[in-house]
């Protein structure tokens, strides 16, 4: 099943935000088997969004598209849709009454341009949106074209509700059974993964899929027999994840902090931080895990001189000898934290994110990692590339990282 | 100049990454007042590449391709190219030169598949691009594309160096002059933002640009008379600031974590926080801001109850009496990390960030928000909406928030 999808939006196509909702629903339908043959974002136009219905119901079998039916003038996409289909646009009372209802029961004010969103093209039907009020779905010459809004919130809750039970059961009835899986890696570069997967063979599909500072692998069977395609599948998953080994952090909706946050609570151990170059971002991921606090004792961001030595006892004659950026103030910090939240672990980042800070000695990049344990204590020395972003974030995945490979050897 | 922007590669149209190169591609020659017209993203196809640029040529003038330039199989944008506009795949010289060179350089091992990245449709010319190795432009009907590799960092150094001048000298050439200007505002609603601005009329464009948990206008005046169109724009600019008043926090890059470093280091104060429920969030945020160290002293992530009592002195009977969860809570802590961090401000938040942790009193979403200054100590309740990661996020915006409004009345 070929899928289309199209965004409508100003603030797409002048690349004010990030197209979401696109990234959503393709992600959602691929991982049903089907496949996004193309993504195409128009502006608040009509004339272009018309054109585009238009070609995309030429190409392929399904069309999702997603904007433009809210209330205000510059909201055009069902009348578009109505040209391009060449049907009438006419209020769908049913629609309408469900609008009015939802603004009372919300204590919203219904004005005259909230009628407009009630304006759908001929037979079409509306989708249900508990959380909002639009979304409806029609079909042109067998052809299903569904319109969300643009809200993501409102994609997400009529994708669950009404696309993906619509697609499974379409894909079903083609007899196209799809197995897939996503394994998540970090570690080795992308050339490093394909070095080590040279040898897997099969009947497959394997996507490489870059996650900054992760590497996504799509592992994907497609056949017409269930049984045979799940058998496959889990084969070649059971291959590649023994391939990968320790490089590979997790499945699916796996996230790194996710996974660490599962080994903690496993084996009953706590985790304090503390950070100075990472700023805050490993504390900010680990608390990103609903539950966290049964783990997560606490973090300090030692971003000073002053804090380092005030909070976590790192004296003066350490900082002046070795220097803040030093192997011995990770371990120190690594040890004083771990000692003050009287957790099982504790961890520090000490380094220079750039673009300033860095002296001859010490380049942007630099970075000691120390995780501090009841059987060890570790520091190791990173040089990282990128912007200062991007070390915050591939040294806070690094120290997360350590922390996996301790727990799963404890 | 209508333009429109074509991205390559399975890891967008499978929705495994969102479409960054685009929106920088986009916002950047939205910027210089040409226009995207549309967006198309393809998989690692020949025949959809092809396809896509022979509509686009038909449609806009400039044309610019990203990703599958590589040198593995599933790279197919050159090839594609060379179909769509029925020229030649040819080995340039100069540019097969310029690779080897670069290999040498970096150290890498020069391999006859790497080769495959010289092979250009005939006519074409490398654009320069000094962090990676692809990169070209052609003509075809006196219309521009510029293929761009796939890799971000080298879109934006090729941007830089070759589309920003094109694309400036093309506008300059056609005589359109355009000015334009972004207003950050966090605070009111979307529908808020318009009755405030509602008087405001004139002859610009006026593009709201939701970016949660902020809300961007994008001001625009074009003409072809340079001065007359700048002082056109500096006027509806001041009007437009003048009206949003205190909720407009920065323009053009400013951030809000940006606006108030430039404010702390202005009036030669400092920083600390105790974060609850945001987590690390304020800290990670005030330190993504190179040179923030000249005035963000620590941050404390006391998630625990005991961290709150050990790190901060939250007794044990505030704790149990009025709960971690507090107005009482929340002013001890922010009074705590100022006296602990010697710094002009404490900032602190504690509250629920969901889905699990609610209880009949406090539900989720509650957070209190306390200030503590040296003529102050302000705490605030507000109950926010959203998932965990949105509540973490606007309790971070409301706390940098609640700080620029103190700086600057102070």
């Amino acid at each position: 099943m070929k899928i289309e999808i199209i965004t409508v939006g100003d603030e797409v196509i002048s690349g004010h935000i990030a197209n979401t909702n696109a990234t959503f629903l393709a992600n959602t339908v691929y991982s049903l088997g089907a496949k996004v043959t193309r993504i195409v974002s128009v502006g608040d136009n009509a004339e272009a969004i018309t054109e585009t219905i238009q070609e995309a119901i030429k190409r392929v079998d399904v069309i999702l598209v997603t904007g433009g039916l809210g209330p205000t003038p510059d909201d055009l996409t069902s009348q578009a849709a109505a040209q391009a289909l060449r049907r009438g646009l006419v209020v769908h009372t049913g629609y309408l009454k469900n609008i009015k209802e939802k603004f009372q029961r919300w204590n919203l004010t219904f004005t005259p341009s909230d009628e407009k969103q009630a304006l759908l093209p001929e037979r079409a039907e509306p989708l249900p949106n508990p959380i909002g009020v639009c979304g409806f779905q029609l079909e042109e010459g067998g052809k299903p074209l569904f319109f969300f809004p643009g809200v993501s919130r409102e994609v997400k809750t009529i994708a669950q509700g009404s696309l993906i039970p619509f697609i499974r059961e379409k894909m079903q009835n083609e007899g196209t059974i799809v197995c897939s899986s996503l394994f998540k890696v970090f570690g080795p570069t992308e050339s490093g993964v394909k070095e080590l997967l040279k040898e897997l063979e099969g009947d497959f599909e394997l996507a490489y899929l870059p996650s900054f500072p992760e590497i996504h692998l799509k592992l994907t069977v497609q056949g017409n027999n269930p049984r045979e395609v799940e058998a496959k599948h889990n084969t070649y998953a059971k291959e590649l994840s023994k391939t990968l080994g320790i490089y590979c952090f997790g499945k699916d909706n796996d996230s790194m902090e996710g996974v660490v946050g599962t080994l903690l609570r496993e084996k009953g151990m706590t985790i304090s931080v503390a950070e100075s170059c990472t700023g805050g971002l490993i504390a900010h991921r680990i608390t990103e895990i609903p539950g966290s606090s049964d783990y997560f004792i606490q973090g300090a961001v030692v971003y000073s001189k002053q804090a380092k030595k005030d909070l976590l006892e790192v004296p003066s004659s350490l900082l002046e000898k070795r220097g803040p950026v030093s192997k011995e103030t990770a371990a120190l910090l690594a040890k004083s934290i771990r000692k003050l939240s009287k957790t099982t672990l504790g961890v520090a980042t000490t380094g220079i994110a750039g673009p300033t800070g860095d002296t001859l000695e010490i380049p942007v990049g630099r970075v000691f990692i120390a995780l501090a344990a009841p059987d060890t204590l570790e520091v190791k020395q990173y040089d990282f590339f990128g912007d200062r972003s991007q070390i915050k974030l591939i040294a806070s995945e690094v120290s997360l990282d350590r922390v996996r490979r301790y727990l799963l050897s404890h």
